[in-house]
């Protein structure tokens, strides 16, 4: 059997140590695409001359919309240059959350993004993607080989490293697929909160029924944005006598003042996967997604 | 015949003072999209409940990246809310410099860009699209009817109210279409200069062999963006003896201090239209735009 040429894995520089990472996980070639913003916004992008047949993206999408025109400009260009099979490997998949219109008019943004996305790549793999009406990720992003991996397992692996008999908080309703998946893992013990939002920066949050006097508590989710809720849900639950209180999360998204709300808040430890880049970052993804892709080209 | 549904005009906030003008000069019902920007950068968009056949979308696109995936919900969206018919009026239309790969791997913006937009309306109206070796607008958007209209003879006859016996200048010979077609409607002297790229970072401007001593000169342009070419070419206008120098340019794109840099090199006038809205503007698209849209409707 002839053995097959290397993927390369095309990245942009605001993620150089994560892809020089998976690269050397997953044996891949590694790319960076040469980028340019020009003055009026326009931006100019350019791949390596000629590509091969199989091409890894690596693309997290925080603070989505340039990089999503940047995909498009990347995805139209590398099968010009050559690629056949291009597999987008974004570990913070964006839009994924307004799967319906709330309101008559609104925009399904989750189904037209995912459409958008499916006409420029063959493959795509995510962590955590925020999927709640739409059950899988291939229904979301309509394309031929979906995948979406959990960090929960390699959450839960540092929670057990740092932590004594922790109790696995998740903020609200949303978070039980992953704070369950992570409490399974070690056995931990587990609840979730009860959430009202009442706008982008407003919450009411309600302690779920269990006893958290004297206990080490970690707040799990999949994404951290404003850290308002996890702010809120730290002081309920040391003003409830927590003796401590930890955040581990998937997605470090952190919007501006967050991480200061979240430690006033009196939360001692932030704990995240390096999905997106960011100084609470302790968890590497790239192992995971070293397997994601195996399996991907193991099917194709 | 029954009289046909009057078209919606959808249009977002920053460009409500133009979407006005716009629907009284073309007879046409004016809807604001409610736009959401969350602290991720993920975007929501809510468009009326229901719309007619014939949608018109008002949307400029400089700073484009974020306009063009809002461009892309709305789209999708108006087309599940009843709309068969998109319309999009684009007074400036970024991404038609890239029109081919200058070195190779190079995205091919304008091509990318213009499918892209293809795919998600039916017909387009520009004003002044920075078209170079590709010459029409269809072939940069292959969409079934695309319009492109000029500024230059508005720009004309604001020159022609304000300046006796003007001499009409263009930065470069790429300038060239829209300062003679200015010029050409009032019988205004023109020229252009010539630019040689002396390497990545420095350019030289050459004066046309006009003798501009003692005239009133008014610099022509399509758009203006960093303001380096036309605050070089005022000076040397001037240091050649210039009575005067003004500047009128349809796209007042204007990155940063490109005004002060325009101003400091002794430049006393900038007109420019609306197309992008900026304090520079003297001229109001309106009308030609609605004319625009007529022609558009009689064909279709």
């Amino acid at each position: 059997m002839m053995p097959r040429i290397k993927p390369t894995l095309l990245f942009f520089e605001d993620e150089q140590a994560s892809a020089e990472r998976l690269a050397d996980a997953a044996n891949l070639n590694l790319a960076r695409i040469e980028r340019h913003r020009f003055p009026d916004g326009e931006i100019k992008l350019r791949l390596p001359d000629t590509l091969p047949t199989r091409v890894v993206i690596l693309r997290s999408l925080h603070q989505p919309n340039e990089k999503l025109i940047e995909l498009l400009l990347t995805c139209k260009t590398a099968k010009v240059l050559g690629a056949k099979h291009l597999l987008l490997v974004t570990p913070y998949l964006a839009y994924m959350r307004q799967d319906k219109a709330f309101l008559s008019g609104e925009a399904i943004s989750q189904k037209i993004v995912g459409s958008f996305l499916a006409q420029l790549v063959d493959a795509v793999i995510a962590v955590d993607p925020h999927l709640h009406r739409v059950k899988s990720l291939q229904q979301a992003i309509p394309v031929a080989q979906a995948l979406a991996i959990s960090a929960a397992p390699l959450l839960s692996d540092v929670i057990a490293a740092r932590e004594a008999n922790p109790l696995l908080i998740g903020p609200d309703e949303e978070s039980l697929q992953w704070v369950s998946q992570a409490a399974s893992r070690h056995h931990f013990d587990f609840g979730v909160c009860r959430k009202i939002r009442l706008g982008d920066h407003s919450v009411q949050i309600e302690l779920p029924p269990i006893s958290v006097a004297g206990r080490h508590v970690v707040l799990v989710d999949d994404v951290a944005s404003t850290g308002q809720t996890l702010a809120s849900t730290a002081q309920l639950l040391l003003g409830a006598g927590a003796k401590s209180v930890a955040v581990a999360v998937t997605h470090a998204l952190f919007a501006q003042d967050a991480i200061q709300k979240i430690q006033s808040a009196g939360v001692q430890y932030i704990w995240s996967t390096d999905s997106i880049p960011h100084a609470s970052n302790v968890i590497y993804l790239a192992s995971c997604l070293a397997e994601a892709i195996a399996k991907i080209y193991g099917e194709h």
